[in-house]
């Protein structure tokens, strides 16, 4: 195990941390806002530290293995969690650790639940850091930290194979800075075009800045109590068109880039995605007339809204969807699950794991008809090895364990069934509200400082795809010999 | 596909159901209750139509293959639930058909979930058949045909691979038929050890009867709206105890029958499942301690017997746990899905299914870390091969897929989440009582009849391990082309 590597590159990720904390100071400045010195502290333990291990590190050899890779993002996303907690419970916003902790996991791994429960009370500059994380998270930092930090070799596909999302890694183009620069390049303009898209419809800059972060993490931490809902119909579905943008395979933009739209358009990831997000719209829709009142073009816009905001697995709301009917809820709820596509901000199982888990069992029921038909099960056009098969179904029987432990340990709160199911769902999947106690216009504030803890481990989970932080924690990860 | 053997071993099993139907009608002349004329109606019906498909069958070949046992098994089960339902409407006592056949699909699929409000206003005829469908169909109505029906072949081993729960078909003995027998030889004589326990404790005939059918088959119809709650401690201690015995793999008792003790003793199926019972009897005792009053005593029973009924999926109660703390209705959650052991007449995932998939997905963690390693899975001391596992993922995948869309279609309904996820998870897992609306203390007749029927499907999906009504259902599967 190479680890001064490791304590290198958490090094440079905490650097990094720092130089990024000081957009909240400065809007903190420009409000005049006391917060303004809890940030001024934070980057001096974030850079500060960051800068010591760097130092100290001085690796010998650069080589870095698959487990390596694991440990690196799992340490990373660890300590941007507890250091980047740290102006919330300085500033005294959110004073408690556990519940600082809660909200900085939430906001990294582009979650969005939230333990406020006044969001209108919280300074400027916090409020921009909040959302900040969000974009942080929803690309990756350890996808920045190869962006911009030169000699790095190609190895490093270990370290990138472990933050980004999805069954397969696709590299946009061979070299891996270069791809890593192309997706930062790609979320960045899209972030901006968004932003013009906002402040054209009258939102303010900082409101703009926060809800683009917050959108293009499909992060989804609001900045008023009723999330979006008080602002005008045209930018909530300008909201809603970038949460199912951000949430779509960011090789679809690369392929638009180079002008091969016919590629771009034969996605099937993609065309399932946006598919499904009709069909579910239409399905809630269905059932919100059928049940409530309201005007065709108000139901349109809420169940579009609603339906994109969770399978992005952002969380922004425009109204109670606690309070909608059953199937509207239910419908909600196995978007959760499904998350958004591979290659991505978005989080959940993801739309090509569902699709290749479909193809292979299908496979499997044509080989029990037929057992000597040899089926091969194909993927966007390429054939998909049986490692893979074989990895994702270890991966479905992974999330299936973890949501039924994470819901088990819930329990030893007394919340009902409802709460802590939704809970455990959002949360492991990085959508954010769930339904019960923890719905749109509640906060997860009520939980003891134990269930926070296990749902922020369920989030870190979620955002990392299972196996790098359960490697990292197996005592085996750490022995000298290989 | 050979047809005519499907269509004459169909009719084999309609001919014996008419011959147990005898057993209700017997009861009901006893009573002199007017039930008794649709007993022999139904009887005339099942009998008649069998032996019609008998003559006509006249199979040219005996050969049968997978998709013939699939497809065979599905059948019979539709056949027995949907004819099984008549004694019900006739009499009156269900008048609606989707009711009885909730009801009778529930009894054979032993998950003893109940459409009755009144359990007590029905005839003693009509109630013995209730609980007589569980002992049926838990050790499998095929299986029966197997024992009793001699010039079957060997090849029968795919019909009796559709009916017998678990990962993989253990055969006790070389010969099929042999087998067969050894089985319902220990199931008939267990059931005849409990009829002496719950007569010595001054159960009378008919109680006793009706409940040994519901513990041996798993199954949980009572005949008391308390369920068992109003019997003496020691009953309960025996039907506790009995629950456990008849979810335990019957191999274990064939062993000791042979003499060898020490290897029936090393089962780790069974040894993991007792611990289990022993752990979550505990973890609900502590829950209880903590929340409720009662002395320690009356609360080990409660915990004992309860965790012992769900966990062998048989439902039967002694108190309305749907009133108990969040850990302790959480734990009885989880015990849902787990099930059973394999070999058994109890449902869920089976035991040794849960153990293998640790197995697979421990070994997938440490091929991660040393790509070069070769893990061998093993299991009760014989290597797992690669087929078994790959099939225990699909089967995995399938179960949560099935269980996530009962749940979507459950929501027509508007009930809460609590009753629609507890209602698909205790009848796909054949368990019967789940919690809210569907709590022990009242019953499924709130549902519509379109969620009954989806229920009744996810029942005998589940009781007959999915893959066999699927492919019964595939019309790919009656091309005549092989």
């Amino acid at each position: 195990m190479n680890r001064r590597m490791i304590v290198k590159l958490v090094g440079q990720v905490l650097v990094i941390m720092g130089l990024l904390l000081l957009i909240p100071l400065v809007t903190a400045l420009i409000y005049r806002e006391k917060c303004a010195l809890s940030f001024v502290i934070t980057i001096a333990i974030s850079a500060g530290l960051g800068g010591l291990m760097i130092l100290v590190a001085r690796p010998g050899s650069k080589e870095i293995f698959a487990r390596e890779g694991f440990v690196m993002v799992s340490l990373s996303w660890l300590m941007l969690s507890l250091i980047g907690a740290l102006p919330f419970v300085i500033s005294g916003e959110i004073p408690n650790y556990f519940d600082a902790l809660f909200e900085t996991a939430s906001g990294f791994t582009t979650t969005g639940a939230s333990v406020v429960e006044n969001v209108e009370e919280l300074s400027h500059g916090i409020l921009m850091w909040r959302s900040l994380t969000h974009w942080i998270g929803g690309m990756g930092v350890i996808v920045f930290v190869m962006a911009v930090i030169p000699a790095q070799n190609d190895r490093n596909m270990h370290v990138m194979r472990a933050e980004v999302p999805g069954p397969t890694v696709g590299k946009l183009v061979p070299r891996l800075r270069e791809s890593a620069r192309i997706q930062y390049l790609i979320y960045i303009g899209m972030s901006l075009i968004m932003m013009v898209f906002l402040m054209a419809g009258g939102m303010s800059l900082f409101d703009s800045l926060c809800h683009m972060f917050g959108t293009a993490g499909t992060g989804g931490f609001g900045i008023k109590s009723d999330s979006v809902a008080s602002y005008s119909p045209y930018l909530q579905w300008v909201i809603a068109i970038f949460m199912i943008v951000f949430s779509i395979n960011f090789n679809v933009y690369y392929l638009i880039l180079r002008r091969q739209f016919k590629a771009a358009l034969s996605s099937r990831e993609m065309l399932c995605y946006v598919a499904l997000w009709v069909a579910a719209s239409l399905v809630v829709l269905s059932s919100l007339m059928y049940h409530q009142t309201g005007t065709l073009s108000d139901n349109v816009r809420l169940s579009f809204f609603q339906t994109a905001s969770i399978m992005s697995t952002s969380g922004f709301s425009t109204t109670d969807f606690n309070t909608w009917p059953m199937l509207a809820k239910t419908t909600l709820v196995m978007l959760m699950l499904i998350g958004g596509c591979a290659g991505s901000t978005a989080g959940g199982l993801k739309m090509s794991r569902v699709m290749m888990l479909w193809s292979a069992i299908k496979r499997e029921f044509r080989h029990l008809l037929h057992p000597r038909a040899v089926g091969v099960i194909r993927f966007e056009g390429k054939t998909v090895d049986s490692a893979t098969i074989q990895n994702l179904y270890v991966y479905f029987v992974m999330y299936i364990v973890i949501l039924l432990g994470t819901i088990f340990l819930l329990a030893f709160d007394d919340f009902d069934f409802e709460t802590n199911i939704t809970a455990a769902i959002t949360c492991f999947n990085n959508v954010g509200p769930g339904f019960g106690q923890v719905g749109p216009a509640s906060s997860f504030a009520g939980y003891s400082s134990f269930s926070k803890v296990v749902l922020t481990c369920a989030m870190l989970l979620g955002r990392l795809e299972i196996f790098p932080l359960i490697i990292a924690l197996n005592p085996g990860t750490w022995k000298k010999a290989r």
